[in-house]
């Protein structure tokens, strides 16, 4: 049957626009939800304080690779990926449920490696599978986790409560997965083309682990909750830090301005990210999947957040007019540009 | 690569066997975990009375066919059939997420009238979508969607509560949905082999809509609610009536006894059945999709049961050892075989 009908194809509206294009005009109505669809986790209050909830695909061919993928990691990293957002609002992680479609390609035995992933990350985090889902798919793997988690009501943390003069802080090290993944996929490419030829992963077990193993830093919530901190807002950095810094001065309606020189690169990824011929801070900026957390803090929290381990102040907010920008070494000011990660 | 690893294919699990073997051995440690796997959904408690969560994937080409399947119709099921679940455990839904994986065969207009169809049901059900992700696939289109719910706590039913002597109760009808399935299927065959053949739907809109737009049985829960009564045991008829009396007369160590002559089919899905040469209580037994309520009773509330409308009595629950049977028209007894529904 043709049809006459308008035709927009979903690529020119992009992931966000597209989610925001979708929901947009949708407003929540049950008085047990307190946030719907715009933070990295919805919140809900069913009498008992916020209860976390987010979600996350995972598609063959889009997400992962498994021709360099174990099945045991993608099984892990699925749960990690999920756990960082509830990290994200400054809560803890306490449920998951896991649904999946596989082709018949899968034996029992490879989704047991994929569960033994699963189990892994809950045993790690002190979390709990309750609930699934398993079906055939016609090809490929399909991973759908859901993770609930919990917190105070004070310690709720927005992507909207930044505001100009905050400190703005990043936790561990940027661009390590985004190169771990430049390696895999060049090793791909050479084995695609001469089957005999071993993979020379160059020992660069730091930069593969961040992108087939990466950790959520729950380890940062419970740091900031004995340290009697709040960050004013924060955001997961799944799809490079330029993306999300713009998320949170978009919604805290502020501007930015980062340090290029105190963005973290770690020795190993600076000498990869010359090696690829890739600007080092580029990585860092627009790489994605490092699953570390994005927060600004008020001044008076100065103290505390510089006795803090693995937190690095790497500029402030300001105000919105001044927009979001980059000092590079030299001293330039540049315009930071959302290019987010493209799975395609 | 060449593993010798063992290779056992799913499909010698089946669909029930797969998840009792990937999470059997698991146990829930959160004092927030009431029940993980293993009801319609898992209860948490999260300090505020209980919450329900549930999840279910639905695949193009396996759980639906977009040749007769309008997409705001899908969209809509995909939620009804989560709400189902919520239903089932005597919960009211509250939220849902949905995460979309579409391949750029889809329009934005076609997400359009997808999510049409997720909201009306939202409409419909005062359930709050609260979270989602929109992603790419290289093919066809995936859809998973997780519900909440809540209930008062001595109002929860789980799958376990049967006991010998209590009533079973099946709400609305049965065997509609396969039979309307049937109908497009065959129309599907006609047009393949000649696509000028227009369909002949044979005005069926009774079967066709329950197989399209199934509506999830909250009416139920609200009766129950108004009436003071609560289930001692209760699931919902995905899968088919045969399959879901096995799961209740497992999980509450009993057998049961079905009457055929009790088995409520309406005419319209008696008459299609013949014409397709069908057993009608096959269908009602083995169709699946029916999304219904079934459910037992205590004999001291069947004067309420009695008095309430859309609820069949179909049989009693009897002790283990006497099995799970039906007794025919013709006073013959058969074991209930569990076919459930295959998708594949």
């Amino acid at each position: 049957m043709k049809e006459n009908k308008k035709r927009t194809d979903v690529n020119q509206l992009g992931e966000f626009g597209l989610i925001d294009h979708l929901t947009s005009a949708y407003e929540c109505k049950n008085p047990s939800t307190l946030l719907g669809i715009g933070d990295d986790a919805a919140v809900l209050d069913f009498g008992g304080g916020p209860v976390f909830v987010t979600t996350d695909m995972l598609l063959e061919g889009i997400h992962f690779d498994l021709m360099y993928t174990p099945l045991k990691h993608l099984g892990y990293k699925s749960v990690v990926v999920n756990l960082s957002d509830i990290c994200a609002m400054n809560a803890v992680p306490k449920q998951i449920t896991v649904s999946i479609g596989i082709s018949n390609r899968f034996s029992v035995e490879a989704l047991e490696e994929l569960y033994d992933g699963i189990y892994t990350a809950c045993r790690n985090y002190n979390v709990d599978l309750v609930g699934g889902d398993t079906n055939s798919s016609n090809k490929g793997l399909v991973i759908s986790i859901t993770a609930l988690g919990t917190a105070e009501l004070d310690k709720i943390t927005y992507r909207k409560g930044a505001k100009a003069g905050d400190v703005l802080c990043v936790t561990g090290d940027l661009g390590a997965a985004y190169l771990g993944l430049q390696i895999l996929e060049r090793e791909k490419q050479i084995w695609q083309s001469n089957p005999k030829v071993q993979p020379d992963l160059e020992d660069q077990t730091y930069l593969i682990g961040r992108q087939l193993k990466p950790e959520a830093r729950t380890d940062m919530v419970s740091l900031f909750e004995k340290s009697k901190f709040v960050p004013t807002s924060m955001i997961d950095i799944s799809d490079g830090l330029a993306s999300e810094i713009k998320h949170l001065c978009n919604q805290s309606g502020t501007g930015a301005l980062v340090e290029e020189a105190k963005v973290p690169l770690k020795d190993e990824s600076q000498l990869m990210a010359l090696k690829f011929k890739l600007d080092p801070i580029t990585c860092a900026l627009s790489g994605g999947e490092d699953y570390e957390l994005l927060f600004t803090a008020d001044l008076k929290d100065l103290p505390i957040i510089r006795t803090l381990p693995g937190i690095h102040i790497i500029g402030e907010m300001r105000p919105e007019n001044e927009g979001v920008k980059l000092q590079t070494v030299n001293g330039n000011l540049h315009n930071i540009v959302a290019q987010g990660w493209r799975h395609q």
